[in-house]
């Protein structure tokens, strides 16, 4: 809800992060690069929101400077970004002007051009036919930068793990049999709000058979007593950087069954964890965490890849997924979060933030692992 | 945060709405339309959620049944939804394998395909790559079915329109001098849930000069003695459509200036809504607030357009703008909400929703329309 949020970091980092990506785009032979509202915009120059009908963009090129194309009534906003700070140009425009027009100025004449992953349809389609080009993904230009993080990025990440473990310690106050799962994530949501995020991103309480649908997210049903509760929460600190961890509650006592399976899980990803280090490749994390489940029977129970990178959005690259050759550097940031699910019975999930260090990781989720009992 | 909500109409309102997208994309002469996740792909089939890296699409064209392309993790939600009662047909796929190519196979040969507005680059630019196609926008074949509500439709609006007024009564409660405008907010977020919305979409509190930024949302300013406060607030109820109304409040007694502007404010507001009747055109209405404004002196303080549509997403067509000369038809819902914006001191807005009726419309939000002192 918040309007205009206090730059995270001084104006110095987006100018070099705007520097990079225009050696990017020069590098991946672009000549003009558009970034519509998204997390890609955000790390640029700090402006948050969602695409709205009216255009935003963000338009450089290796010989363009950068110019923000935005509604007049956005322009406040805009410029208490970086865009303000760096004195970057500005085009503005009111409803019934053409900002399409705005951005082929912007451009000058271009015949590569990417844009943002999240750009929708409603302005790609009229762009390219306005520009008269095909457009390609600038995916190459803006993920390199989102995804190594810097030593403030990292920090702004351990600040939201620590939010988020203090949340997690905090979930066997709420959580007990006869509650509903809506009233359980209530209770959370507030607590992630005063455990210091601004926002809270999402609120998963899967329990007993809800917890085999791994994007279950909460419903009325009543918890029951010696079922297994899969609680996966995160929100945005202040700086607009997430958190994102998993733990697995057990209200009572598990069965004997469950509390071998969730051993397993543990050890599966714990393994994950020890394979992540500069030269490893994803595919090779994911592989860690997914053999030691084979090796227990568990293989056809684990639904979904290991982890996805995390940042100024929940999900980003790197993902963590079979088939994904590439390769781990140090300043990465993703999830590890192997789950097995058993349809209609019940399902766990672990999952931590790790970043990638010089010689491993580091773990920014240490709130206990185990399955804990409320 | 609701995982699977039940399906607000019957399933025959869902096969209507997908035969006449049919219907509709034959007569725009598209072979075939690719639907993203958004409010057309909850209007066509009760799918709710955002789009994200993994792709879920429905598929259709004149010749084309509906198919719809999901992650087998979303597969449970998908089959809760329309898709599951009208036995559409379905194409899951996981982590590692290559949705485009379902795509590819549920449209077939196809020279002119559609996509939705909503759906982002990360998908479009691939997509068009895969099908050798220059997409078109689909939002002739979408938008119709969405802009003209029918009864049920109209029954839902006007629920959210009573939620919502139900808050704006109370605001009084909560405003009042030395309060911040996020304390004011959080207050009226809470109503918002309790008053009946499954959901807040946004709350503005913009006191004394952040009344003057039409896009301010909220700040920790604290409210002052004698202080204009717009409050602009909406959210879903829970078949998943729409509130959005503004009132005006002064804390204590206005200004002459104050007070005497927005009366004019709330005169223009009326002549817009009195020039609202099918066959009116968008820009009339437009124009009937801009004239009031204008003849006041106050043309200049009125920096946006008059309104916009509103159902399953709170803006969409039609726009009521300067030179959309859209012809009104009975069953279009959309906002009337001029405001005056005078900037570093102050501003004010009033707005309802409105349906288009026979002979000309029903206002869906009655809570006083004039300055309310608090």
């Amino acid at each position: 809800m918040d309007a205009v949020s206090t730059l995270p970091f001084p104006a110095s980092v987006y100018a070099s992060r705007l520097d990079r990506a225009r050696e990017l785009a020069s590098t991946a032979g672009l000549d003009g690069v558009i970034v519509g509202p998204g997390p890609d915009l955000q790390y640029l120059v700090g402006v948050e929101g969602d695409t709205i009908e009216r255009l935003t963009a963000l338009v450089f090129g290796p010989d363009r400077e950068p110019t923000i194309i935005v509604p007049r009534m956005e322009l406040a906003k805009v410029r208490a970004t970086a865009v303000g700070e760096l004195g970057l140009a500005v085009s503005d425009w009111v409803d019934g002007e053409d900002p399409y027009a705005l951005v082929a100025d912007a451009l000058g004449r271009a015949g590569r051009v990417g844009v943002s992953d999240a750009l929708p349809a409603l302005h790609v389609v009229p762009l390219a036919e306005r520009l008269a080009v095909r457009f390609e993904l600038a995916t190459p230009v803006l993920r390199e930068g989102r995804m190594i993080k810097d030593a403030q990025e990292v920090a702004e990440l351990r600040r939201a793990g620590e939010a988020i473990d203090a949340v997690h310690r905090r979930v066997p106050e709420w959580l007990r049999a006869g509650r509903t799962e809506r009233e359980v994530a209530a209770d959370i949501a507030e607590a992630i709000v005063s455990e210091g995020h601004r926002s809270v991103e999402f609120v998963i309480v899967g329990s007993g058979p809800h917890g085999a649908d791994p994007h279950h997210e909460v419903s009325d049903r009543v918890i029951g007593d010696g079922e297994i509760v899969v609680v996966d929460i995160g929100g945005a600190v202040p700086s607009g950087y997430n958190s994102d961890s998993t733990r697995t509650y057990v209200v009572g006592t598990p069965s004997d069954e469950a509390a071998e399976r969730t051993a397993v899980l543990v050890r599966a990803q714990q393994a994950a964890v020890d394979a992540v280090r500069p030269g490893a490749t994803a595919e090779q994390v994911d592989a860690a965490a997914r053999t030691v489940l084979a090796e227990a029977g568990l293989g056809d129970a684990f639904l979904h890849r290991t982890g996805h990178g995390i940042g100024v959005s929940v999900h980003e690259e790197p993902y963590i997924a079979p088939g994904n050759d590439l390769v781990l550097r140090e300043g990465m940031a993703f999830s590890i979060e192997p789950g097995i699910y058993f349809a209609g019975e019940w399902g766990a999930r672990i999952e931590d933030i790790v970043v990638v260090t010089a010689d491993g990781c580091e773990r920014l989720n240490v709130a206990p692992h185990s399955l804990t009992a409320v």
